[in-house]
């Protein structure tokens, strides 16, 4: 098992497990989108604009060179009713459920964030679904507190 | 006590209540920036910039044609792990404390509601920092529910 930046090479794998990331959520609550060939695609195309942009960290979690998860960090402007001026965000986390409890996920946050601390970021951020249990503990496990809820009406 | 769209002549007294905003987060969490002279300017270019946009809605709600508080409502491109094409942003709001339990809030709110049914919204979302009780319960008072937690890690 190892974690490595991504390279093109991962690119199609990694597409496909972002569609049981959002199948995941699409579950949850239909307000997801739920995973398709199209998603699938756009999230190509996501990863192929930013893989080598300076404010973009994609880590890939590998067993036996094949892709079983990603981590994607983004360091962000903060928005101008907060203090600091750079954030570091967790864009998007996928593990597949035969892998976790081994500390993977953790091994590739500590990667995530240890390019925050050699960019000076002082805060990270990760939205997680309210209902995702395991998401939100996992979090919390790595050390993050809850400080906003997103709430909303659905009309 | 009226509500009202924002005309230019509310701008200086909307931009010293946003000051209040400000400083109510920055007293829950320094992560929140202070309100001064400064950021009272940036948020009187930001309602400059906006208030005559399309997909922003903001109201004014006056006592004696004196600015008490203000609602920002906007409408958004849905993000790409969503179903929704648009959604509705609560991008703001303020009540100064005297005028609160009034049904004020719930009036403007209303208001930004009609705007968004008629712009065919089906999703409104609002960011409330998780120890600002009152706002939470305000929210779901008027149907909100919580579906996501912002977790923030700070190094």
């Amino acid at each position: 098992m190892e974690i490595v930046e991504l390279e093109k090479k991962h690119i199609n794998s990694i597409a496909k497990l972002s569609k049981k990331l959002l199948d995941f959520h699409w579950k949850i609550d239909r307000y997801y989108r739920r995973g398709s060939e199209k998603t699938q695609e756009e999230f190509k195309n996501y990863l192929l604009k930013n893989f080598n942009k300076k404010n973009f960290k994609i880590l890939v979690i590998l067993d036996q060179k094949k892709p079983i998860g990603y981590f994607i960090g983004k360091i962000e402007k903060g928005k101008p009713h907060i203090s600091p001026q750079k954030i570091g965000k967790i864009e998007s986390a996928f593990l597949l459920e035969r892998y976790r409890k081994k500390k993977l996920g953790e091994k590739a946050f500590k990667k995530l964030l240890e390019w925050f601390q050699k960019n000076k970021i002082r805060n990270v951020e990760v939205s997680v679904d309210s209902r995702n249990k395991i998401g939100v503990r996992a979090w919390k496990r790595y050390g993050f507190f809850e400080f906003q809820k997103n709430l909303r009406l659905d009309l």
